[in-house]
């Protein structure tokens, strides 16, 4: 299916995200041993890795005081409040209290269901009936042999939609990444939209054009280029782009691309508030996977790109605050970002929307 | 006309100043070939001059995304906005969109009606179809060959109406400036309140007094003076004083007073938003206007007594801001504040007023 | 009466504190011959000396523009508006205005009981009929020939029964003060609560202990001792806690304690607002009291304790601020401080109902 919806919406809703959804909650560097605060969804959760390495993640609130439990210690598997010495085991419930033989056996935290995939900490904010571990966004390059890379973590402070609208699409890289990655022919050159249940592509294919200097480097060729950029988004908050170049003639949809470069944009956003986010992102390519200070240079390139989004996406949130009743428009180019959000709304309405009744007759 | 009124009035209403005026948004020397932001009234506005030097103001957001326009750049006389490139001629209509080769019909930002006038830049927030520039309040003493002088802009952390306030009673001058120009008689000493239509005139005459340190040293004679403070209200938020000294005995109301020394202050103070105001000063003199030291030390005097006025000016913002039920209450002192409160209420009164309809027979 | 309540209760009530009541709202040696500001209950109060050394506290905000009058100055025992010089006496009348030889007469201020004891200075904030000296809690041994010692005041950013609560269940000394006063006794073994009206009291004796490192520097004998903890709550916000430690079998309740030290903790806490609070506290000794030494050391080392507990209370107070609708659920330890918010509903449900008609046949 292919589809430019236009027209006006409003650019924003409550609570505007998806609950019964695996969000990216930490790196699988970032959760040790020892316990590790975060806000995602709205909810306060403190995290941390049992003894054989297995992670959980609890409501970071006694249910005493309401003292965060991350100003506790570890005992064992165990949480320990830092206030009255409160104990709750890795299911949230209260195993200890102060001064008492017996515990309220009502006294507990909530759990929250955890699965460590592709070097990332997923976490399930809804129902914990739902957290099917198959419903993990796809995004394997990031532990591939095939494939070598890095990532980092953003505090964004804006609403996460404004994070995936910039990545469904790419035309702004004409005008936000002059110096990088930005070209004319990223704002001009046509491009096609499809979508399917939970999943939009947007695909651009830019032939015969000037490689722009990110992508001149990388190639190490003279010369002009076919172009790609292939954005693949998954519901809620997922988008991994198949980017690169090859010399012109050698990169066409059905061509044989094996004498370019070719990388995976990985991004995967959390929402923390309404008005802020924890932005997963990761560059892998498929070239040279064994140079370490590739991985180095692209790595600290991307995020220097990235901080130039970041100082659009903080202008667009402050607008946003400032004038509540105005709303987004939309360009022929929004048909991706469009959509994307047509499949967020659909999984909070069918969250919203009590179960069916089976009758069984 | 003169009048004394008394009683007790609420310290805020909201939406408190009148759009439909001419407001002071930039120095002449600040607006340039290049995009300045600034809060006018609530809205957000992009200034720049255009290639012949006239002055543009539009609404800083972007049609599309909300992005604020002067974090693009300009392109000719049009603005380029930072994130997906669309461009706005100065009228504010949208000539150009990325990746599509019809532009909206519809998509516009807002423009004002701006003039250049006093060294100041005008800017009309309300209905651009009232916007005369007969309007424009009278400074004419700021460009002038036989006045000298400078002037700052200060970004006062208050309501326009507590700036018009302090100058409207100049007896705070004994409290807040005593070790400038403030002296017992300019709280002790009579004076006279006149008002028209959109005007308010507050005269104080000190016949016979000892000269404060800072016109002491404007006059460079010693001896007692006559001192005056002539206070010229125009709605909404301009106001001019005519100050000076003369030898005792030369500069009662009818006398020949050029043997003093005499000054204009230029104050037009704009509404940022309820709390926040843009406030423009000068000081000009008719006497020394060739001696740039002079005006050097006389611009950098006045700021230093402004900044007094700042503190308590703030902190009565403050105190309007804790104490919300809580209203101010008149002295007699207040008539000429009072008077210009009740012409600004008139204007926003006519404002929200729906035209009369005129029958014609 | 024993008791030990249990259940749940809501986190936060508005106005949550009683107006008819003494609060401490400065140390004796804050206060001198110059205007001092402070916000107590809600309301911003400016505070002085007069001549003869009694104390003074009006509203601190003039009758005409709501200017601080704590910006002004003192004028003999008036205070001088820092604006336009409006002039107040003890009492809180206007005795002046500028420019005018009447002055207005309901133009005045609001001004509070103030008195000074047990080296406080205590105001009234509600019913000034009302505001009985003999009602000042009972702190005398802050200023007592048999003790010596000291305190400091806190700016606690939290409501003021968190330091409440934190105070009456001081099993949290196990887990917040581990390498001072904490040990595994204070939160396991059992303790007795009574109370009567106005008052709370729990008690807690600790025998045949190890003494943690605080209390064995204070005593300076090797060996295992009796520790006691005797917390005494006087509404609405006030709590001595009566501390020490005596060689082991010579610390019993009915024994003699003259081989031990003993403590006395002086705490009154004052709400500046519904999330602030002036936290008094003091910390004398009956022995070796003339070693001012040892005062400083205890002050400073109490001091250190103290700022343990203002990290959890402000992290408490962040989590009742994100989480509006949870509540606190209560342990056995609790007894005294549910008591305590008892006794201070009882106060301000009595504050809330209207004075009984006394009919006189």
């Amino acid at each position: 299916m292919e589809s430019e919806p236009t027209g006006r919406h409003r650019a924003r809703q409550r609570p505007d995200y998806p609950l019964n959804a695996w969000y990216a909650v930490a790196q699988d560097v970032e959760l040790k041993r020892e316990l590790l605060a975060r806000k995602v969804c709205g909810t306060f959760v403190v995290m941390y890795r049992r003894g054989d390495g297995q992670p959980v993640a609890l409501e970071d609130s006694c249910w005493h005081r309401m003292l965060p439990l991350s100003k506790g210690r570890l005992l064992g598997d165990e949480v320990v409040c830092g206030y009255h010495g409160l104990r709750y085991d890795t299911s949230g419930r209260c195993t200890h209290m102060p001064s008492q033989s017996t515990v309220n056996p009502t006294a507990c935290v909530r759990s929250f269901p955890m699965v460590e995939r592709h070097r990332y900490l997923w976490m399930w904010p809804g129902d914990p009936a739902l957290a099917e571990p198959s419903r993990i966004p796809d995004l394997h390059q990031n532990r591939d042999p095939h494939w070598a890379g890095d990532g980092k973590r953003i505090f964004a402070r804006c609403n996460y939609k404004l994070v995936l609208d910039n990545l469904m699409d790419l035309t702004h890289e004409t005008f936000v990444h002059g110096s990088s990655i930005g070209q004319d022919a990223v704002a001009e050159r046509p491009f096609v939209t499809r979508h399917g249940r939970g999943v939009v592509q947007v695909e651009r294919w830019m032939l015969d054009v000037e490689p722009p200097p990110f992508w001149a480097k990388q190639l190490g060729k003279p010369g002009r280029v076919d172009r790609w950029q292939i954005i693949r988004f998954q519901a809620p908050s997922t988008i991994s782009i198949d980017v690169g170049v090859a010399p012109a003639g050698s990169g066409a949809p059905e061509g044989d691309r094996s004498q370019g470069v070719n990388g995976m944009v990985i991004n995967t956003i959390t929402p923390e508030s309404e008005r802020t986010s924890h932005y997963f992102w990761a560059f892998v390519r498929n070239y040279r996977c064994d140079e370490q200070t590739i991985t180095h240079e692209l790595c600290e390139g991307v995020a220097q790109i990235f901080r130039e989004d970041e100082l659009i996406l903080e202008a667009q949130q402050r607008a946003l605050d400032e004038y509540p009743e105005r709303t987004f428009y939309d360009l022929n180019v929004d048909a991706g970002g469009v959509w994307a959000r047509k499949q967020i709304d659909a999984m909070i309405d069918e969250e919203r929307t009590p179960a069916k009744l089976v009758v069984v007759q």
